[in-house]
């Protein structure tokens, strides 16, 4: 079998331990893949200019795909997030996070079957503040036709391949009538292109209102920048955060970055504590946007299995298995699917 | 008794019928309130400024206090939302929300017992936006010392006045590092004078993920404007909407106006299946803020007592009561408690 070159970058706290359990599973799936595992800490570049290491780069250039473990975020002055910074090299101007209620891990909601697409290049995050005189300051929020369009299309898109029926544009165009007017706009535009697909606009607020009551009325989601930050953590939080939740950061031509989006933890990182399943049902999306739909529905449903049977939990999801032990069961059951 | 002018502003749709609701309760209370009605319809001023008309401005100078209905947002271009223009004419930079779980009215959480404080004034609700190429957009988000000061301080004193133990500011400084920082910083430094009362930070993406999560860890909430709009309606949705979520925004020296945030529900208005609950809970906390205890606590219990069992609802409560019917009981109730 031709096996396929993906970076793989671990990341911090217990990335490492998170990121072997994902590489036990995936050979135990016998996925054809050859993991280019990359440490990714900023360096500064030519002009003073942040930047991640060349070999992590050239890496990503080549297999345009990768998957990344948690980064802890530097404190130095300056210092971007090396998230922003990894979305920002690739361009990857999708973030894609399905949230969907995983049988036998308690909540408040059942039924949660949703997407939130969230533009990722732009809007609040453009970085650019000043200060007018002392004491005032202003952020800058920056929107473009080219990249609503763009995520529009995207998601769009996205339900069609995924047959999902309906996309619902969040924004705040009561407000910032020209800047998230522009955004609902590039929607409306995309959506004549779809007429199979549902559209349907709705303020911020009420979406948030509206998730809390009855998130199954929702569908594919996308927005601007800061409210998918938003939105997508909420949707977390419904079927049961971030420990569980998946998501995929993607751009042109195929490059795209799949990452468990939870924190570092490093108050267990080392002791085999951690829970591995947000970074594997990240890699099993990786897989679906390779089109390794067999290797993703077997790697996905061992998940789901050992997660119903509540038998080898690890601490979070209510268990008291280690690391190994929930990796292990995965294991086990990935071989019994054949 | 001395009667305290009040101004009273019905608003559309089935705002005159929930109006009329709370003024039959508060005198079935003996509430010493003197109701001034004043429609609020902007007009254009001088120089093409939108204002509000000068009798609800001019009893509002009087009464510095006011009650509102829901109000139509205009659909003409450049009309601004009358909410805002209230909240502007009268300087009302804090807009306060207490959400607490109602007896009886059953929602996915218990226990619920929050209080959003809003900046009201700045922020990306600042109002300027420009088109810098052709499908280039910003919108400007402006954070000032003065204003991130006042509202730290507005929570600070809210939480020490209302027993309340903890304030939590609600930010992204990691994004917006020059202007949620400001706000920040402000809040920390206030903070410093209230001691008695514990000050966390938390991004607003990890509050809204722990608040579908667990909500009952929270206390009182301070930030910036839009995080504000957004939380506080996920919020109100975790206690069961906006129809029985009230609201005050407040202005220095006792200026205030309460309003219940929901809807003008142009479909069943003039039907007498409108609930007044949200109005008529915004019109206790403006009870509370003019020192009348008695009377609040007096029409609180006869609100919640109702709700709780379960006899006289109106539809949107599960019930079948008609607008009328549910206020009739209230009074009654409010008649018995003396
Ligand atoms: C780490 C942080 C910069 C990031 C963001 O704000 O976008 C995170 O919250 C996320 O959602 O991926
Ligand atoms: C009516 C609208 C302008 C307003 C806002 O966005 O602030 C509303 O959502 C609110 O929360 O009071």
């Amino acid at each position: 079998v031709l096996h396929i070159n993906i970076t793989m970058i671990p990341g911090d706290g217990i990335g490492p331990e998170i990121s072997a359990a994902v590489m036990k599973i995936f050979e135990a799936a016998k996925a054809p893949i050859t993991w280019e595992e990359r440490n990714v800490t900023a360096i500064k570049g030519p002009g003073g200019r942040w930047m991640i290491p060349p070999d992590a780069k050239e890496s990503m250039d080549r297999s345009k795909i990768g998957l990344k473990g948690p980064l802890k975020t530097p404190i130095a002055a300056g210092h971007p997030s090396m998230n922003l910074l990894l979305r920002k090299t690739f361009d990857l101007y999708a973030n894609v996070r399905p949230c969907v209620s995983i049988e036998g891990y308690k909540t408040p909601y059942t039924d949660v079957n949703l997407v939130t697409i969230r533009e990722n290049t732009e809007g609040e995050y453009s970085g650019i503040e000043h200060m007018i005189v002392d004491g005032v300051v202003q952020s800058i929020k920056l929107i473009t036709e080219n990249a609503s369009r763009r995520i529009a299309e995207y998601a769009f898109e996205y339900a069609r391949n995924n047959k999902r029926t309906s996309v619902t544009a969040v924004h705040k165009a009561n407000i910032m009538r020209m800047s998230d007017g522009l955004f609902l706009r590039k929607c409306r535009e995309v959506a004549e292109n779809y007429k199979d697909i549902k559209f349907t606009e709705m303020y911020l607020d009420t979406v948030c209102l509206n998730m809390v009551q009855d998130p199954t009325q929702f569908d594919v989601l996308v927005m601007p920048n800061l409210y998918g930050d938003i939105l997508s953590d909420l949707c977390a939080g419904l079927i049961g955060g971030l420990g569980v939740t998946p998501s995929g950061n993607i751009g042109a031509n195929g490059v795209a970055i799949f990452e468990s989006v939870h924190g570092t933890a490093p108050d267990i990182a080392g002791m085999d504590l951690a829970n591995p399943t947000a970074l594997l049902l990240s890699a099993v999306m990786m897989l679906r946007h390779m089109g390794l739909h067999d290797h993703a529905d077997k790697i996905q449903t061992a998940c789901f299995d050992t997660i119903r049977d509540k038998k080898v939990l690890t601490k979070d999801l209510g268990g008291s298995a280690k690391c190994s032990e929930f990796t292990a069961e995965i294991c086990r059951r990935v071989q019994d699917l054949g």
